[in-house]
């Protein structure tokens, strides 16, 4: 297995500077920050493992980028394949949402949507992959991938001056291995102790910490569409099994509140999974001790806006 | 005539702090910055001005504050009592949002709505103002408000590193006006050229300077609800009608447009009057010299979201 360390994001986050945008955090109470991650470009922090593999990548097939997506890792390549005059073709399961798929029009991007689920789709991008020769950008289990997401724990701990806690969502966990590696010490020792969350309904890392091992699960719930891995990474079952990461469970009906909580505080208008790390500090299923310096990563706003005070 | 300095500003900034969100920049092209003070708390930057005043009130009256307001300022100061648990009446027009007036009754404000614009309902306020003697607090025309909204400009100087060019809105021109103080230098001397940005339909300042003096317009458009002061601040038109200042005029559809823009692109939910200053840049009302460093202050979201995409 391929690891990935401190060293690689450092490497990914000087790559993709530029490409990127250095996303800010807002002090919402004394030591309470939170990570606007859902401002970035493309509307999550995907952009920035896309970014890093396509620009890792020595020499590129005409044929260009792949990649499967329940939708903001494909929003993400898409807009990197642009910015970067690359060709990009993207598989996306039925379940993504027709903002998204409307999104990846705008970009454009090939678009083929097939397959009830993320994984269904994915087998489908591998199969063209093989076919067409072009350079697969994985949504969470590449070391490019992984690396280039930690550069968002990098510049959270520049941002805050060092906290003692990182709430983050997981799907496929690339995002959160990213950023446990991002806000380690160099060398890979220590940091801020990483609060994995899942939605109750799509538990990928809790099922794999149980068994042992990456295993799979059903999907479903308000975060599907973003969150909708059935499987955790195995670069980020390495990382997230280590002894800093704790694994927590938020219901769907804490993360609509959150989401709704994001907006009439702080007018951020986030996807479902974009704020289910917020749901486990709203919701108390994380409770931090006085005293205790937190940072929740927001990290997705692709969605219908009309939704913020509907649902 | 009340003066208002950069000193002020600075002590202002500081009598604030804590209470109000230091709002975050976004780099979103080299040289080009968004000050995200439609994130600040009760969505938009009049929380500033309205904790600077109440705060530099010696005692307060049992009736505690009053102010009229096309909806944001309401909010701010209904909020900012809240906060300092402080009783709050307020006095807004009709043609103000029920986005906006259903955020003042969550905040426990004392609500009545009456008269057909902005200056209507402040006139009411004025005279409930001297039967109860509760302190008023103006939307633009006093010292202390000016003064508390110029710490947007100071945070922006600091968090840039110094900009050439800032454009912010103009309304009753308090924002623009302590902008143009917070960013001075100290004693006053200098700072970055300001572009003041008015509707095309709602021209206060444009119109003071061909007069010579504050005089009355005419009150339409879509950033009437926000930007609807039918007159500028004598405060700020003596800060405004300065060398630094430059006036600049928006179509309403360009303002639709950056407002558009701001969600696709940002994923900000700016409302229309948030988005002006951004319009003059996106319309080319102004146009920045190459390596011009230039902010634009996006400065309220008190809108409902469902209008982001379909306006």
């Amino acid at each position: 297995m391929t690891t990935v360390t401190h060293e690689d994001v450092l490497v990914a986050a000087r790559r993709i500077t530029g490409h990127v945008l250095r996303t800010p955090v807002i002090e919402v109470a004394p030591g309470l920050w939170l990570k606007l991650e859902l401002l970035q470009h493309s509307g999550s922090f995907k952009v920035r493992g896309a970014f890093n593999r396509i620009l890792s990548a020595a020499g590129l097939p005409g044929s260009g980028v792949i990649a499967a997506s329940g939708g903001n890792h494909g929003l993400a390549v898409a807009y990197a394949a642009r910015a970067l005059g690359v060709r990009a073709e993207i598989f996306v399961p039925e379940v993504t949402s027709p903002v998204k798929v409307a999104g990846l029009r705008a970009l454009e991007a090939h678009i083929t949507q097939t397959g009830a689920i993320y994984s269904d789709a994915a087998e489908a991008a591998a199969k063209r992959a093989a076919e067409t020769g072009a350079l697969p950008v994985h949504a969470y289990d590449q070391a490019e991938v992984v690396a280039g997401q930690g550069s968002t724990g990098l510049e959270l701990m520049e941002q805050t001056g060092g906290v003692d806690t990182v709430l983050v969502a997981v799907g496929g966990g690339g995002f959160a291995a990213g950023v446990t590696l991002g806000t380690s010490a160099p060398g890979g020792a220590g940091g801020p102790k990483i609060v994995a969350v899942e939605p109750e309904r799509i538990p990928t890392l809790r099922a794999a910490l149980d068994a042992g091992e990456p295993v799979r699960v059903q999907v479903g719930g308000v975060g599907a569409d973003a969150l909708g891995a059935s499987m955790i990474g195995g670069l980020a079952f390495e990382i997230l099994s280590g002894p800093r990461v704790e694994s927590v469970l938020v219901a769907d009906e804490a993360i609509v509140s959150a989401r709704r909580a994001l907006w009439e505080r702080h007018r951020l208008a986030a996807e479902p999974a974009g704020a289910a790390a917020y749901a486990a500090l709203l919701s108390g299923v994380y409770r931090p001790a006085p005293g205790e310096r937190v940072a929740v990563v927001v990290c997705g706003s692709n969605t219908d806006p009309a939704t913020l005070t509907t649902t």
